[in-house]
């Protein structure tokens, strides 16, 4: 057993998405979460500064004795995961294998979409990982920058949405796909208005919740669960507070956890 | 004279056009910039954090023995200006005074829309100065958070950008303003689209052009301007460089200038 807390990080509060499925499918777990408010978003910026600024937070997270960290940023994941494994001696778990390894278990036709921000997709990790897993699927990845100023904006489901989404997922639905991998934590909370779009027999994949189920695997396998016998204490901190983390929080939690403030840059 | 250079910081690449302005009417100077792409946007976030990034800019660019600052970004501007001041012994302009002051000279039926970042609207900057100037205006704002993803986007004239432009004008519009404030330096580039909607009969101001003249007057009136005997020599730095840097420049400048990254952190 152990009853160190479990480390969430992202760069703002897209994150919190992922945080919500560790919540439910770990329920005696503990989480400190960290959001990168001051520098976010991640997504159009260089794989150099994504990998360095996962470092700081990393850094930041050992520092408050967590057993394992999920980087629950798809750009960090798909930028850095490889290099922050090799730089710290904790269990780091990213959302792109996982969510790669359930997009190949959801296609029954071979051909998949990926879509994702510009440093997301840039990397091609997406797509590495499902070809590695098996060679005959396709896959088409489309970058989609404005979803995430969309959401953040409070317009899930509006015509301005819905005709971004046509223009985005238009390449997409002609290659033929069944299954679309929504690779950015802010996309699950557009999952109606890309729903609608590409109708029902695309299947959407959210990368979340296999990751939850792979980090509880793992803990399983390395007797390292929490064995709640403590009581529950999740914790949040964020480079930069504005009333906007406590929307999203109770959009994406139900709950508006008070976060504090830090300096990520000094880590 | 003075044949030292001026500084131009903003939080990304939207001060290029600010840089442009510059360039067109103080022909003789040379320009270091600096574009905070590793931390960019600014307009999501608080007074405290744009602050300190901005007190971090200034110390970087006085490394390189600038003899003004000028503050491209309307959300540093409005947030920062005062404290920047405060803190530093070199001459500072914000873009917000210049602005607001173009404006109460653009309105005939003294009711003025401002349109900007969250945080620049959050500030009431442009509000306060306007009426301190003429306490006969009226002066309507809206935040247009859309705006700079959908440039950086490069759908600067499509029937979404109508769509989100006529959404957020819709409002001031209704209040019969006869001026519009840019107040976003990316929002120059969506002239074309905002002048469509709001009609022939309201005037955009676009605060970098005054912005420019002020500082032009200033380097003048301490007779600080550049003899222009020395070959010209604009030098740019980013804290993070992708290709958007090159497609943003060549839209602004119409010449891409290759720049230098620095670890803005370090300052």
């Amino acid at each position: 057993m152990d009853n160190r807390p479990i480390g969430i990080f992202d760069s703002g509060v897209g994150g919190l998405t992922v945080a919500k499925q560790v919540m439910k499918v770990l329920k005696n777990e503990n989480i400190v979460y960290f959001g990168d408010t001051a520098r976010l978003p991640y997504g159009s910026k260089s794989k150099e500064t994504v990998t360095r600024f996962s470092k700081q937070i990393v850094r930041f997270l050992l520092t408050k004795n967590v057993k394992a960290i999920i980087i629950a940023c798809n750009t960090a994941s798909a930028n850095s995961l490889e290099e922050l494994r090799k730089t710290f001696d904790v269990p780091i778990f990213g959302v792109v294998v996982p969510g790669a390894s359930e997009a190949v278990k959801a296609t029954k036709n071979k051909k998949v979409g990926i879509i994702g921000t510009l440093g997301t997709v840039r990397t091609g990790e997406y797509k590495k990982l499902i070809c590695e897993a098996d060679s005959s699927i396709q896959v088409f990845s489309k970058a989609c920058p404005l979803f995430v100023p969309l959401v953040e904006e409070g317009w899930t489901n509006t015509e301005i949405t819905k005709l971004t989404a046509k223009e985005y997922l238009g390449e997409l639905l002609k290659e033929g796909i069944d299954s679309l991998v929504l690779g950015c934590t802010h996309y699950p909370l557009l999952k109606r208005c890309i729903g609608d779009i590409v109708g029902e027999n695309v299947k959407l994949v959210d990368p979340a919740k296999e990751t939850a189920i792979t980090v509880k695997n793992f803990l399983i396998d390395n007797n390292m669960i929490n064995d709640g016998k403590e009581d529950k204490n999740h914790i949040f901190y964020v480079s930069d507070y504005t009333e906007q983390f406590d929307v999203l929080c109770e959009k994406a939690l139900k709950k508006v956890y008070k976060p504090q403030v830090i300096d990520i840059e000094s880590y």
